[in-house]
Order: structure tokens, then C-alpha cells, then sequence
């Protein structure tokens, strides 16, 4: 599935150049970071090859889903579709930022959350942190939303 | 090492409670998107539990560098510190967002950029994508600022 894309080439064409060569992990996976126009992230997801090339085919966010072990469209289920604004690539092109404008409530998580990242880290030490509710209101009952 | 973060708990405490339980990957690393106040996504890497404790510890963001091996304090070479204003977890609790204020030039990248994420994807067919550069300009000059 890698062959959709370029092969890798030499360090200087994968930091300057303008041939997209993904690199895929040994599990064949990308990360990509979803945010919305203005910067909040909203989740963080991984893609192979297909479901990268299905977000640039179509223009609407796929990822492939680790516990499920299949291509795995966002929103199929709840109707929180992802349509993707701006995909871009980092330095050394192993990592993505999608911006995403998101379909129904606008909820990115499966909790029924904006964000995924409703919970912010406290504390001084690394045995005494705690984890304080940060924008954390439900846009949705995820309940009502995935039956069984 | 992961010791120094509590257990992973219940589906339900690891996604609702106040106890922060990172998972750390077979690597055990931990997936890190770096952004600034204002949601620009400056970067992605990952931190092992000595960096992720060092960065809450100290409040200056420490990774982990897969290609050296080693703790990584991200600035020590080039001048360009992150201070974390605010460090969130995700649902799942296996993936970190920090919101830095980035010293020195401001920029995040070892190209000299503001943001590794410097060219988007285009093209509407996963064989036919180009890059294009965005927001590309260079603030610092990275071959005079990492010399060997």
C-alpha cells in the first residue's frame, strides 16, 4: 500500500523538497494531529497508506483504527465527519497536521468532547500530578450516539 | 522508568478520572504535539516517562530522541527553550498536547522555521501530490547554529 506514495529519497529532499514521502512506521502507521481553524487539537489518530490516500482522495479525515485493525472513516458512526481544510507535512515527513472542519455538534471525541484533550495535567512532580477538567463539556451523549 | 506514573486503571478512570496514567508504547514512548498559544502546531516527538517527568517537573519540555538514543532537553543546541504553559492528555491518556512559549528566535524546527509543518499536501490523488511551502521562512540559520 506504501507504493501510493513516493519512495523516501535523500534528507534534503525530504526536508526541502516538494515530493510528499510519507514515512510509515514498521506497523505502517503516520501520525496525524486533527485540529480546527483555530488551533485547538482536537485528537490525535494514526493513518496507513490507504487511509492516507483516502483522506486525499476525498477530502474527508480517514485514520486506521489500531484496536479495531481496519480502515476507519471518522464520523461513520456518530456523523462527526471530518472535512479536511489544510493537510500538511513536518521536516522530516513523519508526521501530519490536518485541519479539520468537523461535521453534527463539532465533536472530535468519542466521549462526547470538542477535544480529545479535555483534561489538563497539574502539579510539580511527576508522582504527584493531577488531572483538572479543561473545556470538557459533552456536545453529545455518547451513550445515545454508538448503540452496542 | 514509567514507574514514576501511575497504573493504567479502568477504561473509565483512564477516560473520565483525575489520576494520570500515561501509556507508553512498546517503546515506551509517549506521541508529544508541541503547539503555541495561539494553536500553531510547532511540532511532534515523543517523550519516555524520565523525559515526560522532566518536562513536569521543571516546566521545559524534554523529549526523547529516537535517532541519538537519548533524553533530549529540545533548545540545549540552538538556544530555543519551550516553556510549557499548559500540558493536557488525551481520552485514552496515550497522547500529550503542550502549549509552549518557544524562546529565542521562536522557532521550533531544526530547518530555522517557526513550525516543522512548513509545506501542505495538495493534489487531489494520492500519486499526484506535490508539496506546497507555507509559512516557510527561516528565523534562524541552522548551519550556523548547529556547527559538527
Amino acid at each position: 500500500m506504501t507504493a501510493m506514495f513516493a519512495p523516501r529519497g535523500s534528507h534534503e529532499e525530504i526536508e526541502e523538497g516538494a515530493v510528499f514521502q510519507p514515512k510509515f512506521d514498521r506497523d505502517g502507521l503516520i501520525g496525524a494531529i486533527v485540529t480546527d481553524a483555530k488551533g485547538v487539537v482536537l485528537m490525535f489518530a494514526h493513518m496507513n497508506a490507504e487511509a492516507l490516500a483516502a483522506t486525499i482522495e476525498t477530502g474527508v479525515a480517514h485514520f486506521y483504527s489500531r484496536s479495531r485493525a481496519k480502515l476507519w472513516k471518522k464520523g461513520e458512526s456518530s456523523g462527526h465527519e471530518m472535512t479536511v481544510e489544510e493537510l500538511r507535512v513536518d521536516c522530516d515527513q513523519d508526521a501530519l497536521w490536518l485541519k479539520v472542519r468537523v461535521a453534527g455538534t463539532g465533536a472530535a471525541c468519542h466521549t462526547g468532547r470538542k477535544s480529545c484533550f479535555y483534561r489538563a495535567v497539574e502539579g510539580g512532580a511527576a508522582g504527584a500530578t493531577r488531572l483538572r477538567p479543561v473545556d470538557d463539556a459533552r456536545l453529545f451523549d455518547p451513550k445515545a450516539v454508538y448503540k452496542g
